[in-house]
């Protein structure tokens, strides 16, 4: 919702459309401009909204910058019955998961499992986006990324050479919302630290630090400290993994050879993802499973509650509530974001201004 | 170390020999004995002192009470060219274990990629002492299981109906020690909370909190309280897709239906447990990739620090050291352990009596 409290709200068909000329406008095919829409406008319904049309005059940005190979072949370099690594040849990253999640999801149908890694590619949003697409198969989704740029030293270090790396893992339910986990290795993404500067807001405490490790609240002053990882050592170390998962086992950047997608929009970022799918029919018939999906949900939803709390949510849950909620109602964005969106508008003679 | 600054220290040849006798002086077979006494002892070289011999006394009197099937028929109930679900029959743990994850690196030796899981389990151990016997042959192992109690509850709520749940990933490198994270999803584990009562230490901020959510220090106090997961909504999230990931998916307990190994020692566990295998030539040729490895490890190693640590870790380094320096110099126990080992030991009349 706007923090300045006006209500901007769209159609998520009128973002996607927008979305779909303006990347087109740019010199994106026709065909890969609507999966980029598509994969934005997903991550708006769910409420991610630090990973839809928030990140599209970013995208603009790097694509006029010559940053990013519009005609791209994606395809596979390594590949047998359960895995593949696909070049991305540095296309858009939405264009290249959604090619490496669908070819995991066809050869988890036919095999049971697959894991599919990529790199050369970019930054490709919301990674439940992803996780989720299998889901609709009956299958376990997963998925990891190395982060677009570093933000965070390793544990005891000062350094910046880790990024959020995120995770995602989707689960199908029966009559009750699937799961959904997505979370970043650190406490905060560097996403709503952006949009925390944006709408110029104060972080909470544990966010980040600074060098000296004192809490640093200004978004503004991002640049001075560093990300928190989750649990300390543990998150840190989830995150090595994740980096390791993503970008060293598809031979793409992990460290300090990660390119800085907002401070370089013109070398490659050469951006490593993973996708796993897995059919769950492997271990359990689909309905025996879903069931015991929807009791496990319904148990710890309708678990006793701390004083206060109206509600306990499972992985995903709000996000599934949001997909209904917007789909119906629009999305809400910030009035700092439409007037970018308008000036795209303006500059790329798009047919819809958003006003 | 023993808290108590008394060195008692055993080969770990000695203490293998000593708990494969015990187990086999209860009524496990040999090569089951030997088993579970192998992974036992591999814990304890890797320093994670609460999940070998430290567990034998737990272990012996849960056999002596019945609640373990000395012979089972440890066998696969469904299974494909890369994945099976076993029916560990009730069951050693680590028996089921070792079984499960040789199937696992057998099937990704020969298709890629494998995953997995079982049921009817027990208390295997240590969760890298499964992840890391992939990285032996070139492997990339992750291991996932549902803890044997509950000692947290769902984000926001009160009741407990969430375990420890923890995860290991374990990846080959070159000269460097490969990487192995193997990490509970709640801040502390509920045995380090026991540790700092006996001990009367106060506990940090942070482990855990009351059932109003305030912090609870006083580890003394813990049963009115809770643990907490790592990095709050988002340990609990991880927590509960590892629990459907090695619970619900294989048909074990997960939620309400866990029973505490702790407080019961008859009803079988069910206790279930996921492994992955995938060979890392699926993605890039071997010595490859541990190049990349060993670059990326030392890169983070040698990072500038912050002021006043003298070295940074990579996951599963500081076990890397702890085998080397544990298999020269021997195993420190406490001395209530060795009192607990000396008394098994006269009990089943055992030729070694840790004297």
């Amino acid at each position: 919702m706007p923090s300045d409290g006006r209500a901007h709200v769209f159609s998520a068909k009128r973002l996607e459309a927008f979305i779909e000329s303006a990347l087109g406008a740019v010199g994106l095919p026709e065909r890969d401009a609507a999966t980029c829409a598509a994969r934005m406008t997903e991550a708006d319904l769910r409420g991610v909204d630090t990973h839809g049309i928030f990140r599209l005059p970013q995208y603009i940005q790097r694509i006029r910058a010559g940053g990013i190979n519009l005609h791209p072949k994606v395809r596979p370099v390594r590949e047998n019955a359960v895995t593949a690594l696909i070049d991305g040849d540095n296309g858009m990253g939405h264009v290249v998961l959604t090619y490496a999640t669908q070819l995991a999801i066809q050869k988890a149908s036919e095999t049971g499992l697959a894991w599919v890694g990529t790199f050369n590619g970019n930054h490709a949003g919301a990674a439940a986006v992803y996780s989720t697409m299998a889901v609709a198969h009956d299958m376990i989704g997963m998925f990891m990324t190395v982060a677009n740029g570093n933000h965070m030293p390793p544990w005891g270090g000062v350094e910046l050479i880790l990024g959020t790396n995120p995770i995602s893992i989707a689960i199908p339910a029966g009559t009750e919302p699937p799961i959904a986990l997505d979370m970043a290795t650190t406490v905060a993404s560097n996403g709503k630290v952006k949009l925390a500067a944006q709408e110029g807001e104060t972080m909470p405490i544990g966010w980040m630090v600074d060098r000296k490790g004192q809490p640093l609240t200004d978004p503004k002053r991002a640049s001075e400290g560093f990300l928190l990882p989750i649990g300390g050592y543990k998150g840190y170390g989830l995150n090595v993994v994740i980096g390791m998962l993503a970008g060293v086992l598809n031979g793409a950047p992990f460290g300090r050879n990660v390119i800085d997608f907002n401070k370089d929009l013109v070398t490659p970022n050469g951006s490593g993802h993973m996708v796993l799918a897995m059919r769950v029919d492997n271990f359990q018939p689909v309905q025996t499973f879903k069931s015991e999906m929807d009791r496990v949900i319904r148990e710890m939803r309708d678990s006793e509650r701390m004083e206060g709390v109206d509600r306990i949510w499972l992985p995903g849950e709000m996000e599934f509530h949001k997909v209904r909620e917007r789909s119906e109602r629009g999305v809400p964005l910030g009035s700092a974001l439409i007037a970018q969106l308008r000036q795209i508008a303006k500059e790329l003679q798009l047919p819809e201004r958003l006003e």
